[in-house]
This record gives C-alpha cells, structure tokens and sequence, in this order.
C-alpha cells in the first residue's frame, strides 16, 4: 500500500540534507550537499535545488504531499524568507517561493531549526506524549522550541521558542546579538570552553581547548572545568526556570554537543533549577537528555509540514 | 431578548468581587465583599458565598450560563485549587467545587489574576485585535498572563504568563520566592521605592515613601528616583525581551499602579526593550498602558470562562 511520504529540508551552514520521510519518522530516501555558505545566494540555491532534484529523481518522490524546511536562523515564516547568521549570500531570501517552484509545488512549511528540532523530540523523542515542553540545542550556539497545548509552537515567524539569547543576567558581558547576557553567552560550547581557558585551565598535551575537552577535565575532577560547567548550568537552569514561569512546561530536553556532555551537565543543572524554578506549578518540571541523532532537524522539518497538513484538514484534531 | 451571562468572581487578599458580566463586557450586577484575609479557610469561603448569594438574587442570574474565577495565585486549574498567598487560610482550597456548589451547578473556570487581567485586556482593551501578547500588572507584586495564536494561555494549571518570577539577574538579589534577581525583585513598586530610599532620595514633608511618591520625584527631575525607575524599566524590558524571544509577541501591556506612573517608566522601558529585544522577530514589540480599570479581574474572569464555554462547543472557532 502506498502511503504519503513528506518531503524535508534541513539547512544549516555546514550543510543540506533533505529526505522523504514516513508517517513514522523514518528517513526512506536522502540527499546531502555541503553548503556553499561563503558564495553568492544563487550558487547556495543551487545546491538547495541539487539536493531536491535527487530527491524527487526518487520513486518514492511522487507520494510526498507535503515539504518542510528546517532553517538556520532568523527565518521569517511570514514571509517565506530566511537570513541565516553563518550564510551571508541569502538575506531576506525568498526560499518558500523558490524551493515551492523546485518541489513542483507542493505546500511548503519554514519553521527555524530549533522548532525543527523540537518537532523531532515531540514527534518520535524525549518529549514524546508532553503536551508542555521546551526542546534545546546547546552547542556552538543555543537554540530551542516549544510544545504548547499538545502542539507545536513556532510563533507567527517561525522562531519561538529562542532561549540562548533571553537575558538571564541583565548587567552581564555583552552578546553578539547586542543584548548582555544571553543563556548562550554563559552555556555555549565556545563560552564553557572560553570560561575555563580564562580561569586557568590547561588543556592536555593535544592543546584541544573544545567544550568537549572542558568536559573531560570536568568529569576528572578538575575545579576550573567544573566550575565553567556549573555556571553554564546556572544559566541554563535560570532560562529553562523563566520558560516554564512564563508558558508552563513540564519537561526539558536538552541536545547538542554540550547537551552529550552527561552528568557534569545534568547533575548541576537539576540543582541549579531547584534554585530558579521556585513557584509551585513549575517546582515538577524534568530536564532530560535529547533522544534523537543528527537526522532530527530532517524529522522535525517533516513533522511540522505534516501537522500543519493536518490543520489545514482539521483544525481541530491536528497536533503532531 | 434575552442574551447570556456570565457570572464572575475576582478574588484578592482585599476584596472578593462578584458580577454578572454580558457578552460586550459590561457589568449588569455586582456585589463585593472584603476579604477575611485573616480568618480560617470557611470564613473566607462564607464571603465568596455572600457574594454569589448576592449575585443569584439578581433577576438576571437566570440568564448565567457559566462562571468565571480570577484569584490572587499560586491557583491550580488542574485540581481547582487556590492557595492564594495572602489568604493562609486557603492552601489547596477546593475552590472550584465549593463554588460550583454555591452556584448551583454551572460550570466553572479558574485562572490566575494576572491571566484574568490579561483575558480582559485581549477582549475589551489594549491588546484587543492581537494574536499574541503579553499583559503585565506592575504593582505591590508584578504579575502577568499572555495570548498565543489569538487565544489566552493559561497553561495547564492556570498561572503561565508569571513574569514577575523569571529571574532576569542570575546572581541577584534574594527574592521572596526563593529565586534570585526576578523581575518583581527589581521592578515592583516597593522595590522602586526601597532602592530610591537606600540611594539617598528623601522624601517631601509628607513623608510619603511609596513608588507614586518616587515617581513624582522622578517627574521633578529628582536623580535619584529617576534612577530607581530607570533599573525597574531595565529588569522589565529584559523580561519583556525574554517573553518575545521565547513565544514571540507583538504587544506588551503595563497596568497596575507602576504602570500609572507613565512616562517616568514608559520612557526608559522603551529605551531598554531596545536593547535586549534584539533579534529581527521580536524588535517591532510594542509597549503600551494598560486600559482597563479595576474590573478588569471581573471582566476578564467572565472572558475567559466564554472562551471555555465556545471552546467546548466548537474547539476549531474559540478565542475570545
């Protein structure tokens, strides 16, 4: 029997991945370009197009109903455009109309990577069967989703949901995005990595000054990584406090490749959250590790454009 | 012709409020009872009874066809319980059925005072024809509730939108909750005026030391209260920003008897939302006075518990 398959996007600075993907979450068909991030926003395109074209060159091509896009950000769902930070050729770039024209047509759904993301925890993750949840990355960058009401919420423009850049220290250093203080200036890889570095910790013989280096020394004790660690938990514990206060949440889940540092991560950060989550209705709310691989923003960019498919159908019943 | 009403009750550590409200909004009858703040948990519960026994004199009760609650928090919409901070004797209070009792039978709402607000606010005044906002009263507390994709967000338990307990200084000041640095820490009324005092602002001859007084000075030039205004405009832009960033708003709305100082706060409110609501999505957000008066708990228990009842009857078209 033959059931719809949607098709999925998922650009980044690295790279383009797209995919067919089932009712399930299964990936039945890929692509992949590297992303030509430093040429003009026509050759970036052209890659964007290599990658559809592979796809619907597919037999499966012809049951998709559907195609989302997990973007890099800022996206502006509204418009159909995105400006992503590490791809200086697209600005405002049209890429609903563009990649719609490229995919014969179909309904094409832009939601930014960190609501992608979330999709994917909802949908097939950690955040299975939570009607409230925030999904994180914590990585070079911190980005992030909501789940609200059973459903996704990506905001009229695609990017709620934006956690490493509220300010959880008003008068802190100040961030490249021009507020002071961002979670994602405190809890980023770069800055544990950076925080270690100026408080006097040496790396190994390799010279590897990573986060993930950071994470090594912290798990063998040592003080000063152990101490970036924690305050990039204190942040993340008082930004992950300030969402459940504000929407009600009732879990988190954090990925990325901070996210993988395991304990030395969670242990401080259920402690730091005791602290911040102090009213009653959030004191409930759990922090866990993300469950889903590198396919995630593929999943999340098909489950999205298949909710929104469901909506559209049936405004009442839909809510993947 | 006989139209629907709704009957509701605003709940506070002064006052419990009664009326019954109609579809424009408007107060067709009303009763008030102070609060017995102090008393045992049945005494208080005996004024709430007065007031619905008041109410359902009324020739107009026939025409109630649901009953909206706004209380003073933490509520519990989950389990229809109250433990309003400033009323010991309610702690887990079955509120919801002892007044579903009293008012023979009709189905009841409950939300947090700040969502009634904010249900008001969305229906009848500054944030009407808004999909997504924030509502803040800044006053002895600093509460709040929000609207998403057109309809109110109470969460699962009836208190989201708390944004005076989102810690906007990690390392801050110790505040009543238990957390530190939270925007009610920085940005409430008798914080304004205790951080003029300890800065050497002394007051007129009248000895009066309340956030009215400081604004004044302000008003005046003086410094210091100036200065004290300034940082609460700091600490609420940042949890304004954090608010944007997270759910994405267009509108934030300031009530409650800090927002009544105007420019003296609105100025330096919008001077600093500029500098933390940074990213593209969320620098078009707009600050604005709140509107309505002091039956917006009324008002704004009676809205929701409309949209409950719309929501029940067609849950594709609600949204009051």
């Amino acid at each position: 029997m033959h059931t719809d398959l949607v098709a999925a996007l998922d650009i980044g600075g690295t790279k383009i991945a797209g995919a067919l993907v089932d009712g399930h979450g299964r990936l039945q068909a890929r692509a992949q370009r590297a992303t030509p991030a430093r040429e003009d926003g026509e050759t970036v395109m052209r890659a964007v197009e290599e990658v559809l074209a592979e796809l619907s060159a597919s037999p499966l091509w012809g049951r998709a109903v559907a195609l989302g896009i997990g973007s890099a950000g800022p996206v502006d769902a509204s418009t159909g455009t995105v400006s992503p930070v590490n791809v200086p050729g697209w600005r405002d770039y049209p890429l609903v109309e563009r990649v719609r024209a490229a995919a014969g047509g179909l309904p094409v759904e832009l939601i930014g990577d960190g609501v992608a993301i979330t999709a994917a925890e909802h949908w097939q993750g950690a955040a299975r069967g939570h009607d409230n949840a925030l999904c994180m990355v914590v990585s070079t960058g911190v980005g992030g989703g909501l789940v609200l009401n059973g459903r996704l919420h990506p905001g009229p423009t695609g990017n709620a949901g934006h956690i490493g850049h509220i300010s959880v220290d008003l008068d802190g250093d100040p961030c490249p995005c021009g507020a002071r203080g961002c979670v994602e200036r405190i809890a980023s890889g770069p800055n544990i990595a950076r925080r270690a570095v100026e408080n006097g910790w040496v790396p190994g013989p390799d010279g590897d000054t990573s986060a993930a280096a950071v994470a090594a020394a912290a798990r063998a004790g040592d003080p000063v990584a152990v101490a970036s660690f924690e305050r990039a938990a204190q942040a993340l514990a008082a930004g992950i406090a300030a969402t459940a206060t504000l929407v009600e949440i009732d879990i988190a889940v954090v990925g990325g490749g901070v996210g993988k540092a395991g304990d030395v991560l969670f242990a401080p950060l259920r402690k730091a959250l005791s602290d911040y989550a102090t009213l009653s209705f959030v004191r409930r709310l759990a922090v866990v590790p993300a469950q889903m691989g590198t396919d995630a923003g593929l999943v999340g960019a098909a489950a999205a454009a298949l909710a929104r498919r469901a909506d559209r159908e049936d405004p009442a019943a839909a809510g993947v």
